[in-house]
């Protein structure tokens, strides 16, 4: 290929990912419809974010992980946004504290729509350029942007359901429901041998788009597995019911010792958003959701358990949680691999809640590894064999926080669909509870 | 007077009630000019509440207190507002806690002004109906609360500058700077004779509507005090900075042992919104104020001290405060009590913060007493000799609180003028920074 | 008289003075016959001091203020013992941390009892000497030395009881239990006219020595006092069990806003040292005593109400607290003043919990006004209009704590009877439980 | 072998177990020679425990899981004692809660020996005993008891060091500084290359003992290791000092996120026990031991790091902690192995703190892996592929702590040295600083 077919060929590449830019920003912009300034402002925990900030924040990567850096004659949309929706990236100046977002009332939210309207035209401009500068780094870092993005856009929905659930109406942030009426396929166990495997991102995966992982999925390596066997599908609400109604919250054995003195501290009794008797309302087990209050439907995959929860189900069930290089070979053994991501419930679903497999999985295929809820492995997160952070502030992404939390695989109702792979790794505290984190069983085989 | 004039009379008495509590409306929907929606929905602390629920909550109490005692035919403007709205009055339903006002994105600031524009409307339909009822008792509940409101307008600005002062660029709720140069009085000590006196609402008080008191400001009674005098002037920016640089923050022996606890634990050395080095700004103390961040003032009277800083800084100076008693003595006694409240800095000045006393008070009259800062005394809130407090819910509005919270009188820059009495008694816990409080020296005379 | 027979009457009083500082010290040994070196090391919560603490810190306190200052060649016996020992005198050097005294393993009990030996020793020479000094200042500071120890005497039964009843087994600090059946008076309610009366040290107090009171206690001055009446005779637990079975700990209505806040946070449902159910044992209300778990005795005064319950207890009676002033008017004005304090029940009978009145009160006297349990006022503790602390460290005893604390008279069964006076201004937080703290009911006359 | 003889070799092992019982118990006491009943029964922190209270549970754990179980005609000592003196066995009845440990001022010291002393000698008749039950049972349940007290005598000289660094005069445990100057080898990183190795318990450990192992060492595992390096000796108080000099803990970049929230919430600026300046002494750093404070000494494996001070110096360094099967392999692999533990320095050397190692290190082995310090590996502590956690309460022992802990391999100098193997894995939370835990750096290979 000569020079100039090469450029063409970049051009193009640009003009790709300036349209994939453009929807996943738009993307962002919808999750917020119907809703007023107010809703976005509030922040209903240190843990979870304002909705404006959300759309501030990734605005921010842009501006100062791309624009800055590419843009000639650079100057920020307004200095002050460089200390005000920094995250946690302690190379980029003073952060502003975390549980502190709920008070910037300024700038409005009709400014930071301004702000995004501004930095898109700017990546625009600059994934247009002829040349001037190494494509493939704008490239990168644009890609990195949208993954980042579309990370929060997840964020943005586990943490506004978080804040509607604190108001004593508990309003909808979609209406209706959208009845789903399939049949849940009875359990069994997938068997797997033992061996040598290899796990970590590598250009085989399953996924959708190819170009792009976080540090933390690589590199690939070898990991020896004994044979174990693995759900056909993942812990539902008739798991947890039948678990509540055996005294599971009253019986220490189940629990992990720091699981168990969280059960007593707060009296819990079920999981988070579970009510048993809605004011005024019929007896039985509610949960809220998206869509509003509304009775649990036993055959669906459970979201909102913390680690202690979900192991406490398996070890109740006389199973445990698999390894997440269990799960990612699963993932990667299976038949159906093409299919596992186009047949999950992912957010352009537009259900915000997981419903029952639509298709029931093939024999030998784990039904539901992907979307619906993200299946909490009993893997700490750990840097893999030979990992190296990036430099700079990029580098602060995901190795700092290699400590006390555990690894979620799979994706829920509430990822984009694109933004998922087999090696993604999601990580989060044992104790939260806030996000779409539900589980599937495994068991040892001899 | 036959009876045809005594309901005239009492048809006058209403349109005049109905003209003041439309002022008073009117008052506390300026006090929002100019601030977004965003501004109003966020709390900044437990112990603030949101704009919005101050717009809501007082407008919630003349719909439960008047129009639903009222009205024929009543229905709700909206039922959830009932719980949602009340403050904390257990004896109307359950309450919503405090400290999740914050959460209430919903209702919206537009529904929450429809909310009030329709009990307007229903209350003025009472005020001018010509009979059905008993009017006193009408009247009585809408003079309260009118007061009430008036209450909150004060605690809306206190908690607005609260959360402005927690925004990392310290917005000003109003712009500009009315400077007022006149010169501070030299502080000189008034001296009052002991004997046998009589304080608590009596319709002999220092007022401008002789209506109305508080539960809480009567009975009148009889105190017994000793020779005792009292400054001039209230305590000043420039007496604060006297302190801080005689190490007053770093010395035990002036500070209650509750109060050295609290410097010791935050590692104070200012009183709240002071700030010693402005980012970027020349050396010196700033302090945060409604109009912004300024320098300090060293003439003018000094708001936002906590009790026991009213406490340490009257020890330093070889003084004390006064009791309250003393103080409404000291209001009582003045040649000029006509004009004390008149020529006070209060809301209506739109100043929002305390200035240097326009008059300088005559030769033995303290000046400032009313308005420009709250002045703490020494008593603790207890209820006066003979108090009983009223039946049912309304009882519930200042009797409870008679516990670890102490007394301030004369009322502050955030105020309404017509809101202050000589018997009125404000009280907080002596920790309690956020208000505008300030205090005045007091001495034993042998 | 001439100066020979002045100083032989100066030496007497000091023997006299001498006799009683050893009877006061002997008495606080007594008080842990029995006891092992573990048991008096421990400290239960940081509010509560280890015995072993209490015995080197009194003597720390004669070491401090009356050897040091009056000993030709002082040596410390450890000059260590000046931190370790120190409560809170800030002008005594670097305190060591309340919360921390439990922490002292060294020095020994052993060690502890030897320091008081040599104290006491040198305190009996320094009272046996001739002259040299001015013996007038050393008297009152003995006396001052041995009324301090005396609280301790109070403090160590209390801070003991709170540690026993953190132990599983309960075990007992005194074995046996002496029964004394009498018939508790019929409650009646005493009549005060209204007038201006005198409260405060004066030398005419109801007393059993005549030579000391506390800087507290005055000056002498005048109040004027409302008609009112006064119960005949403590709230009982019989008081108290009508509270819980009308439902009074679930009723807000009862209560202040701050112990509203208490008993729900905490669930509480009866006071301290109550359990309704001891285990393996008959239904009904029992409670822990310094001699060990028994049933509860219907017509004895309760202790260890804080002041939250005590004024619930009034609220839910019809009545109130009375104040201080009132309480010690009640106890000037009784025709029985000489016997009050001989007929209480106090630490020297050795029962450690109260007793239904030994002698069941003249006509017109309220009965156990001075002994069996403290008895909380509505007043807060503030200063006395004129009163001025002391200058130095000594000075630190009681003024500094005058904020969010509440009066108590008339001493209790674990108080020394020749402590106690009718001025005698005992102060805690309105929290607090662990003394030995009941009420008595008064009401407004017309 | 005949049954006659078999039985005597199995009561022959039963004499030599009984010795080794004998020596363990034995050593016990000796540790807390010189200490007063006052410092053994103080708690001086929730997750620290008294010295009485280890005395008192190791022997519960010999009477309730050997004696109850294989004793005819069995009567416990104290019925009491079954929950007393129970740590977490949640099957074993009501546990009485960790931070009320300190409370327990009975039974006394004295009780607590004569408790040890029937235990023993009823352990002493069931392994002298003909037979009549199931040996290997009792052997094994032994075994487990000697174990599980060898890891309480570690504990009880981590926990009275702490209970001493709060005294402000800081006593030693033991007196007399024993020196030793020996070389510290230069700092080499030894080479390791990649491939499937075998980790866990097998019979082919490094070790003294041969019969034992914790449930949580296996099963023996299969785990590919990349190729790696590790240093040939731990870090050391000179390794920290660079680190302190350099700014490390005012740097975020070295920490993980959780790690540098607590260096900012707490001011940390040096690992536990150090102190700058001590009063009245030279500059520099001096640091507490169990021999009282002392300068530190800069070539000695440095104790009480937190993991996340153990991972910032490692990052400091360029380098990163080994995983745990990394530290077994270099174990495993030593051509010393025989040595490593001998030349250890652990609790029977009566050091009580780590020194520079006796011996070099030949060539090829790392020197000090077992004895001085724990060494911090990057492994959260999980269960290994195919782990079952025993039925019962013995069950309990590991299984349920598998989470949020990281696993600490190699023993230190308060650990005995007959407890130690290579496969032995211990685990704390990563933020715990008081126990001896230090740690030595790994590198990836190409």
């Amino acid at each position: 290929m000569n020079t100039q077919s090469l450029r063409s060929t970049a051009a193009q590449a640009n003009v790709d990912l300036l349209v994939r830019f453009q929807a996943v920003r738009a993307q962002t912009l919808a999750l917020i419809e119907g809703l007023s300034d107010e809703d976005c402002v509030v922040q209903a925990m240190p843990d979870a974010s304002p909705l404006k900030w959300h759309l501030a924040h990734t605005t921010w990567f842009f501006e100062v992980f791309v624009v800055e850096k590419f843009s000639t004659n650079f100057r920020p949309f307004d200095a002050s946004f460089k200390v005000l929706f920094n995250s946690y990236y302690n190379g980029v100046g003073e952060k502003f504290p975390r549980s502190h977002r709920g008070f910037l009332t300024r700038p409005s939210l009709a400014t930071v729509r301004q702000y995004r309207a501004v930095i898109d035209d700017q990546i625009a401009v600059l994934l247009s350029a002829k040349s001037g500068f190494d494509t493939s780094e704008l490239e990168a870092l644009v890609v990195l942007g949208i993954n980042h993005e579309q990370q929060h856009q997840e964020l943005m929905l586990a943490d506004f359901k978080y804040l509607m659930s604190l108001h004593p109406l508990l309003p909808a942030y979609r209406a209706g429901w959208p009845l789903i009426t399939t049949v849940l396929p009875q359990q069994r166990f997938l068997a797997f041998g033992s061996g040598l495997i290899s796990i970590g991102y590598s250009g085989k995966n399953v996924k959708r788009y190819a170009e792009f992982s976080f540090d933390n999925e690589g590199p690939e390596h070898q990991v020896y597995l004994r044979a174990f066997e693995l759900s056909n599908r993942p812990i539902t609400y008739g798991d947890v019911l039948d678990f509540i109604d055996a005294g599971g919250y009253q019986q220490p054995e189940f629990w992990l010792a720091m699981g168990w003195d969280i059960v007593r501290l707060h009296g819990l009794n079920a999981p988070l958003y579970w009510q048993s008797h809605p004011s005024g309302g019929a007896p039985g087990w509610f949960n809220f959701t998206l869509r509003g209050l509304c009775p649990i439907s036993l055959d669906v995959p459970v979201p909102h358990l913390s680690y202690f929860e979900a192991d406490a189900l398996a070890r109740f069930s006389g199973a445990r949680l698999p390894t997440e290089s269990e799960w990612e070979h699963a993932a990667l053994a299976s038949k159906d691999q093409g299919k596992l991501i186009e047949q999950g419930n992912f957010l352009e679903d537009n259900l915000f809640h997981p419903t029952v497999a639509r298709t029931a999985g093939a024999n030998q295929s784990p039904s539901q590894l992907f979307g619906d809820v993200w299946e909490w492995t009993q893997s700490s997160y750990q840097a893999y064999p030979g990992y190296r952070s990036e430099d700079g502030a990029i580098g602060e992404y995901n190795g700092k926080f290699m400590c006390s939390q555990y690894v979620l695989r799979g994706g829920s109702c509430v990822t984009p669909r694109d933004h998922i792979r087999s090696s993604y790794r999601n990580f989060f505290p044992p104790a939260a509870q806030w996000q779409f984190s539900g589980a599937r069983l495994a068991r040892d085989l001899p």
